[in-house]
C-alpha cells in the first residue's frame, strides 16, 4: 500500500472541501492510504448542477456517505460531513470543531462554460467561489492560523500574455527601480476571473495576517485512474464529458468512442498546459509535504506538457486507431472568446524541483481512459457534448 | 448658472448609483445644473450603517425624496428611485426602463475600516461591491451596450509598490518580449481588494463584450462646497468625520475644532494622493465628456497632490491657527497594517490633459471646511473619532 508520507512524519488532520468532485474524490481516496485523519466536506452542488442542466457524468457514483465506508477499509480516521462551505456559520462551526492542519480547497465551481451560460450562472460562480474562499480564510484566521491552505487555482488566470508566464510572480523593472508583483492575470471567462479574485483575496490575508497558502495554478486535467491499489470503478472520479463540465481530452475520447467527430473549437491553435490526474494527486501530495511559512503564498504552475487543441485531437485520434477506433476531427465555431493564435510559454519547474515524476500523455494513457469509457459506452449521451454556452 | 456641457451637445440620460453618498449627492446636485435627464438611485445603506455603528455624520441631511424636490428648481428632469443595486431583478428592471447613456457608479461600500471591522462587514463589503458592479455590467450588456460606465475606483488599489505608479496600465518588458497589463494591484484592506476585483470584472467585460468603461482611481477626498450656485447646507454632502467613514483631512479639521488632538496613525509617513471634492466633480464631468470607445477601459488616477499624513496634519494645524484655533497633533498606534515608510510616485496627468483645473489644498480651502464645521460645532460627537477597527 502506498504511503505518501515518510513513516516518521506525524499524522495530520486534513480537510478536503469539495470531496465529491472530479479531483476531490481521488485526492480523498489517495489520502485514505495514509495515516492522516481525513475530513471530507461537500454539499453535492455539482450533482445538483449535473441534474439541473442534464449533464449527467458517464457513471453515476455512490454518494460520499457510501464511498467513505469503502475507504474505511484503508483508513478508519475518515469522515464525511455534508456542509455547504458558503454557509459561514456552518463552515466556521465545522472548522473550529476539527481545527485541521491542512485544508485542500476544491470547493469552487470549476467551469468556464457554466460561468458564461447566463448571468445567473455567472453570479453563482463568483458568489460560490469567493464566499467559500472567504469563509475558509475567516476560519483559518480565527481558529488555526497555522493551517496550510492548499487552493486549486488555474493556469487560465494568466490568460495568454505575449511574454513568458512565470510561476506565480513577476519582478518588474521600471524606470530604474524594481518590484516583485503577483504575475498580472487576465482570464478569458468569468470563472477564470473568479479565480483571479480568489488569488487576490488569499494574497491579501497571507501578507496581512501571516496565513500560509499554496496556490496550484493547474492546467486542464485528464484521466480516471489514480493508482494500482485503488483500481476499481468505485474509486474513480466523476467522469464528465459534456460541454459544460467535461475537460477537453476526456471529451475527445468519449467523442471518438461514440463515433462522433472530435469537436475542435475555432482554429485549434489555442495552447494550454495539461496534466494527468495522477500528477494532480502527486502535486497536491508534494504541496502537503512542503508547507509554506507564515506570510508565504507559494505558487506552482501545475501542468506537465503544453499542447495545442489540434495536437490533442490528433493524439487522441492516433491512440484510438491503435484500438481500432477511427475518430474524425471537426472544427466548429468557437463558442468562447479567446485568442486563437498566441504566444505561450509557461514555466512549470517548481513541482519538478519538489520531486514530481510526470505521467506524460502517451497512446497508453489515452487508451487507459478509453478502456474505461468503452466499458460504459452504452451510457454515453451524445446530445450533451455540443457547446450550448456561447460567450457572445 | 454653470453648465458642464457645451450648448450644442445633446442631452443625456445619466443614472447615478449611490446618489445619497458623500460624492453621489454633490455630483447629482452639480449635474442638476445641466439639461441632462437624471435618475438618482440609492438604497440608503450608508444611513443604515451610520445608525448601526453609531457614526452619524455631522449634519443630518434630508432624504433624497426631499432633496430631489429642491433640485427640480434647476432641472425638471430629475427623479429618485429607492432601489438596492445588489437586487439583480430590481436593478435590471430599473435600467431597462431608462436605458441610460451614462451610469456613474458610486454604489459601493467605501470604507477600509468598515471592511476590516469583522468578517461580517468584510463579506458585506465584498458582496455589495461585486454584486452591484456585476448587476450593472449585466444590465449594460443586456439592454444598452453603448452605455458609458463611470466607476469610482481608488488609488488604494495600487498599494505602495517600489516603482512609479502609472495611470492604470503598465507595459512590462520581459526576456525580450513585452506585454501591456493592467497595472498590478495590491491593496491594504479588504475594501481595497474588493475594488481590485471590480476592476478585474469590468476589464473582463470590456475586452470580451465591447463595454465602455472609465475607471477613476481616486485618492482620499476632502471638502464640502461644490460651487457658488449650490452654496447652502442643503446642497452639501454627508460630512462623516468618524473613524469608519470619515476621510482623513475632514476628520483632522473636526478634531482641531473639537479641541482634541489630530490623530496620526503610526509614523505618519504614509504618502497618498488627495483631492478637493470640487475636483472630483470636475473630473467626473470631464469623464462624461470623454467617453471611451467600445472595448476601451479608460483609467485615470484622480488626485491632485501627494502628501504624507504628517504633512496633512501640519497643514490643518497651520490653517486653523489663522482662525485662532490651536490644534495639537498626536501619533497613535496604527490600527491598520500598511507600510509606514515607502516609495510613492504616482502619475496623474490624464485628467490634466482633459482640462482639469485643480483646486489645490491651501489654508483657504481648509478654512472653508472649518467654517462649515464650526457652524455645526455643537453637533460634534467626540466619541466616534478614535479608531475602533483594528486590522490585527
Amino acid at each position: 500500500m502506498e504511503n505518501v508520507f515518510d513513516r516518521e512524519e506525524r499524522t495530520m488532520k486534513i480537510m478536503i472541501l469539495g470531496a465529491d468532485g472530479y479531483l476531490g474524490w481521488p485526492m480523498a481516496a489517495n489520502l485514505s492510504l495514509t495515516k492522516n485523519k481525513l475530513i471530507l466536506v461537500d454539499n453535492y452542488i455539482k450533482r445538483t448542477l449535473f441534474k439541473k442542466y442534464g449533464k449527467e457524468p458517464l457513471v453515476s457514483l455512490p454518494r460520499l456517505e457510501t464511498r467513505c465506508k469503502i475507504l474505511k477499509k484503508y483508513n478508519k480516521n475518515i469522515s464525511f460531513v455534508k456542509t455547504d462551505c458558503t454557509n459561514t456559520q456552518k463552515f466556521l462551526n465545522l472548522f473550529s470543531r476539527h481545527k485541521p492542519d491542512v485544508v485542500i480547497h476544491f470547493a469552487e465551481l470549476p467551469s468556464a462554460p457554466y460561468s458564461m451560460h447566463n448571468f445567473k450562472e455567472g453570479w453563482k460562480t463568483l458568489d460560490n467561489n469567493l464566499k467559500s474562499t472567504f469563509n475558509l480564510i475567516t476560519a483559518v484566521k480565527t481558529y488555526n492560523r497555522k493551517c496550510h491552505i492548499i487552493k486549486l487555482g488555474t493556469m487560465g488566470e494568466y490568460g495568454t500574455p505575449n511574454i513568458d508566464i512565470e510561476e506565480g510572480w513577476l519582478t518588474v523593472k521600471h524606470k530604474g527601480r524594481q518590484q516583485k508583483f503577483l504575475y498580472p492575470r487576465q482570464g478569458s471567462s468569468l470563472y477564470h476571473t473568479s479565480k483571479i479574485m480568489d488569488t487576490d483575496l488569499l494574497w491579501f490575508y497571507v501578507r496581512t495576517f501571516g496565513l500560509r497558502v499554496t496556490d496550484l495554478m493547474q492546467g486542464p486535467v485528464y484521466g480516471v485512474k489514480i493508482n494500482k491499489t485503488l483500481d476499481a470503478d468505485q474509486f474513480y472520479p466523476t467522469f464528465a464529458y459534456d460541454d459544460m463540465f467535461g475537460t477537453v481530452l476526456n471529451r475527445f475520447i468519449v467523442q471518438g468512442i461514440a463515433n462522433i467527430p472530435l469537436t475542435v473549437y475555432g482554429s485549434g491553435n489555442q495552447i494550454r498546459g495539461y496534466l494527468d490526474i495522477k500528477d494532480t494527486i502527486q502535486c497536491i501530495n508534494l504541496a502537503i509535504k512542503h508547507a509554506p511559512k507564515a506570510n508565504e503564498l507559494r505558487i506552482y504552475n501545475q501542468f506537465t506538457q503544453q499542447f495545442s487543441v489540434n495536437e490533442l485531437a490528433k493524439k487522441v485520434q492516433n491512440a484510438l486507431k491503435k484500438i481500432h477506433i477511427n475518430a474524425s476531427i471537426k472544427k466548429i465555431k468557437n463558442p468562447r472568446v479567446e485568442k486563437e493564435k498566441h504566444y505561450y510559454n509557461a514555466k512549470h519547474s517548481g513541482m519538478k524541483k519538489l520531486g514530481l515524476k510526470p505521467s506524460l500523455l502517451t497512446d497508453r494513457s489515452i487508451i487507459e481512459i478509453a478502456e474505461y469509457v468503452i466499458k460504459h459506452k452504452n451510457k454515453i449521451n451524445k446530445t450533451i457534448i455540443q457547446p450550448k454556452s456561447f460567450w457572445k
